[in-house]
């Protein structure tokens, strides 16, 4: 009801994310308006883990035509709200405006910064290796919207000192590696260490396409990329990270190094599905 | 480049607030792109305003037709960072996504409490008086691009005690006042004491409403509109006001009152235009 809306004060430095789910890009008819508005809030709380915060509040702002029915509209905010409770946001303003022919929804979504760091996307070395959550490709067939925002795990990795940079991997592993990369270096990858999911199998049966390509390429996995310093010991790390979290999968898929190893790809020169072509 | 912006911690409370502009709606082809965005930035630097905070950083979320021209885009980021400058406001972060058929720019803009307190739209009395500042209608003629956040007016409001609650004029006097009644109470205004603007005047030549009309009712005023305490000396109060801001009016134009006194407009009871018809 107010110009603003108000939050605490806070010790802890804010991180600000901002992304849109529009009709014809993010989604369509095929999906249902609550997995439209779950969708909108989980891209957001992706960012936050991807930097090893926490969210607290949010902001929409929706433009859309009149055409749009008020049920539609009511299930895309349940969608969004019930995804924003289970994280523990407060959705706390938001504005609708009218867009002749077209629906576009864009959410803010304000974090604290862990206590520990705020991990960017710079802060790898020549050695450190590549590790990846989950499982890779093929995030058309539901994961595109019903994937799980890795929140405790990016908190965790902020505590974690070995850990030098992070990322969420949005546009595909092949692309979100590279921003990580230190100067003078490649992100090579091991192919066999990939861990490609049934999803991308399942796609790689219908367009022939191999497995992998759908793995590296696909995009909106929304699992996390990170660098572990290369001096410390990955074993250990890896028995830490299956204590803390013993159901998802984590796959030390790669390194940082001046030349690109035997058998590796180099993903600097990885020209997304061409290169299977 | 990161996956969110990273604010520095405060001890203020913050205040966020999310405004679009639209093609179609809030801007078309007659107004330049610069424009567009520094109106863009302008209402929320308003909102801001109308809660006595001050602005710190923006995010912006952008969704365009492939075929909007790059030199379009400069000059409308141009508009909005000019703008972003001059009040102090860093661009932190942003997205761009398709949107075929149209163009949505949606900003939200994050600022800090003033120290003294939050003005809101709640906290008038029976017998507050109600003042608005600058003058009001024909925005349509430019001001709805061209105004000045009232910044330094709004802070300068909330170290007031005497002033009771704010807000901006942004859908017209006439709709705006209506939100700061007390209970119990009609939001009265006296037509002869309303600023109309000469833009007013001139829009009421062509389409022969009432210059009062389109002060009350056009909207895109961003002027700000105030409660003060109906035991306070508003003379003295207005006499301070001139002191600070010698340029720019200041109007006692109404009343919170249980009745409507003799001479003047309940605007719980005022149809917009159709009240002159």
């Amino acid at each position: 009801g107010d110009d603003c809306a108000v939050l605490p004060p806070s010790r802890r430095r804010r991180l600000v994310t901002v992304d849109p789910v529009v009709f014809g890009e993010h989604f369509d008819d095929n999906l249902p308006p609550a997995a439209a508005g779950a969708k909108l809030m989980r891209r957001n709380l992706s960012d936050i883990a991807a930097m090893g915060g926490r969210p607290s509040a949010a902001v929409v702002s929706l433009a859309l035509d009149p055409s749009v029915k008020t049920a539609w509209l009511r299930q895309f905010y349940r969608g969004l709200a019930q995804t924003a409770l289970r994280h523990g946001v407060r959705v706390v303003g938001g504005d609708i405006t009218r867009l002749r022919g077209g629906l576009a929804a864009s959410l803010t979504l304000v974090g604290e910064a862990s206590p520990a760091r705020v991990l960017t996307r710079s802060g790898a070395r020549r050695g450190d290796r590549l590790f990846v959550t989950g499982e890779l490709g093929g995030s058309l067939l539901g994961k595109h919207w019903r994937f799980e925002p890795r929140l405790a795990e990016g908190a965790w990795l902020a505590r974690q000192p070995a850990v030098r940079s992070l990322t969420d991997v949005s546009d595909g592993l092949a692309k979100d590696a590279l921003p990580l990369r230190p100067a003078g270096c490649v992100a090579a990858v091991d192919p066999a260490r990939v861990p490609v999911s049934a999803a991308a199998q399942k796609l790689s049966r219908r367009d022939n396409l191999p497995p992998l390509a759908h793995a590296l390429c696909d995009g909106e996995d929304y699992e996390l990329l990170f660098a572990l310093d290369g001096r410390a010991d990955a074993a250990r790390f890896e028995t830490a990270w299956r204590r803390r979290f013993p159901k998802l999968r984590l796959s030390r898929v790669g390194v940082f190094a001046a030349r690109t190893p035997a058998g590796f790809v180099n993903l600097g020169t990885f020209h997304g599905y061409e290169h299977f072509r």
